[in-house]
């Protein structure tokens, strides 16, 4: 982390009445933070979606990044979770471990990012845990949402002959990576900061998902990478995907990229990151998606199809089938 | 962590499928883990309760403790929790972060150490995140419960009058932590083994908590120590608790240990890591209670009361106000 020396450090207590419970204001049933548990109302028909996820210190983070962007991203990762299932967000619980040496100025900016974020997305912090670690700095965020009932959508529920959609552009956060590494040559300057800045702080797509209720068949969030995630819903819906590279939706700067390394294909197609919508819906609905599309201001792009069979086939730009080093993004 | 040499170490996705994804067998919504996320009914009439708590090793537990208890230590501390706000317990859903040199042996102890808690309890794993960490193994588990809507139990809530009542016994953790670092003398081995045990492994009142509904007016988990917490219910109901020290229930074990060092009195009431309810009832259902106590067979004592007023006084044997050096534990 990058603190000053003995910085200011308030203890547990004061760190929750200060930093979190400003977060938690807009939810009676979170009793500002100062009871065991958050009591939450469901509205009848519906049903709870839950999700968590974690980041790590030096895994799944720069300790230097602006601790703002660190608790965002963490906080978006679910929301992307969420989204590909139809559900609309409403409230999360925080578990923070903060290494010794991180200060109050840190932690204020850690829940400022929050903020941020509730303010963008509608949610609410509804309870949390605050602890030291000896360790990098550990987050888990669980995230809970609605959705009507039996209507979510699933990896399963494809059906051969469906179309395969995108949202937004693809590749985008893999070559922020790279860019934020310095293995990303020939770039200009403008498009290298997009690319990371995609990285750093994804772009959750919180109000498409909900749309897609009754319209797609099956959806994934892709995050593992888009092979690996649309291998997901392959085994998932027991069926082939083909997917076209020529069909991928891709940003000026990762097309700028791949005109520089056209060798990157294979970073853009497996490395994850995304934090699009991946989904697959009967031909039927073209016309529903291009009216989403235009209402949302999200591009929503096919990119490939589903039939009988099983696994994922990648078609490079001449039509011939890709093989891939590595299908995915493993986190472990 | 004890842990072999380079121990076989599966990969994210083998371990959730071989370790984590049988616990989740008993919940349709969670599909096996399979999914982004988790689908739950809420049955019409009833609030969610969610809470999250989380351990680092070395800071909430020893590296070298058994890998199936500190799962179960941090299910368990959730648990209480929402036993004192009178819900049932449900679903859970957990953040891992492994050392690397954790092997598939370790994870699969906790994994066990989960199943049997789930057995125990009646609840399941719906969702999770499995990581590596270069830093202390670490772990959060974010529970979720239901409880009749408007009926749960809260901090506040308690008039002045009320008794004050406590389930189990009090101390044996504080003392057990003290008897696993050896700095608990005089004492025979079974006694140290039972306490030690007690530490180790929390008695959470999962079902005492929601026959408390309609009967008791504030309750609290006593996590962070007996005078903290009933200063939580002090200060969330606005009133006074006076606390008698003679009507403390103690185990034998920790009898045997205030026998040999009385100072060791400040260590029950403010060390922690009870995980009993502390409550509040009006003195007319004292009968209630009794027969609540027998049918449960968990002891109900009551403790002390509340009155008009603020701050809580613990009045020592000889009835005079005990001076406390520190209230209680303060995790950060």
């Amino acid at each position: 982390m990058k603190a000053p020396t003995n910085p200011k450090k308030s203890g547990e207590f004061e760190i929750i009445a200060r930093y979190f419970a400003p977060l938690a204001a807009g939810v009676p049933g979170a009793f500002g933070l100062k009871d065991d548990a958050a009591f939450l109302e469901i509205p009848e028909g519906h049903e709870l979606v839950a999700k968590t996820d974690a980041a790590v210190a030096t895994v799944h983070f720069m300790a230097d990044d602006p601790p703002d962007l660190i608790a965002r991203k963490t906080l978006r990762r679910n929301l992307s979770d969420l989204a590909a299932k139809g559900a609309v967000p409403h409230w999360y619980l925080l578990d923070a471990a903060f290494p010794r040496d991180v200060g109050d100025a840190w932690i204020a900016g850690f829940a400022r990012g929050l903020a941020r974020d509730q303010a963008e997305f509608g949610v609410h912090l509804v309870g949390g845990d605050t602890k030291s670690t000896p360790g990098p700095a550990t987050f888990a965020i669980t995230l809970l949402g609605l959705v009507r009932a039996s209507w979510g959508l699933h990896r399963s529920g494809a059906h051969p002959g469906d179309e395969l959609y995108v949202t937004g552009t693809i590749g985008d956060g893999a070559l922020g990576l790279l860019a934020r590494k310095g293995e990303l040559g020939g770039l200009k300057p403008k498009a290298r900061e997009q690319l990371i800045d995609r990285y750093r702080l994804p772009r959750p797509r919180v109000a498409v998902g909900p749309q897609l209720l009754g319209v797609a068949t099956a959806a994934i969030d892709v995050s593992d990478g888009l092979v690996a995630d649309a291998g997901h819903i392959s085994s998932q819906s027991k069926l082939a995907i083909v997917l076209e590279e020529k069909l991928l939706p891709l940003s000026a700067p990762a097309k700028a990229a791949l005109a520089e390394t056209p060798a990157l294909i294979e970073r853009v197609l497996t490395g994850g990151d995304d934090y699009e919508i991946l989904f697959t819906a009967p031909a039927s609905v073209a016309k529903v998606l291009e009216h989403l599309a235009g209402e949302m201001k999200v591009p929503i792009t096919r990119i490939g199809r589903t039939e009988a069979g099983k696994g994922v086939t990648v078609l490079d730009a001449a039509g011939r089938r890709r093989e891939l080093a590595q299908a995915g993004w493993v986190h472990f």
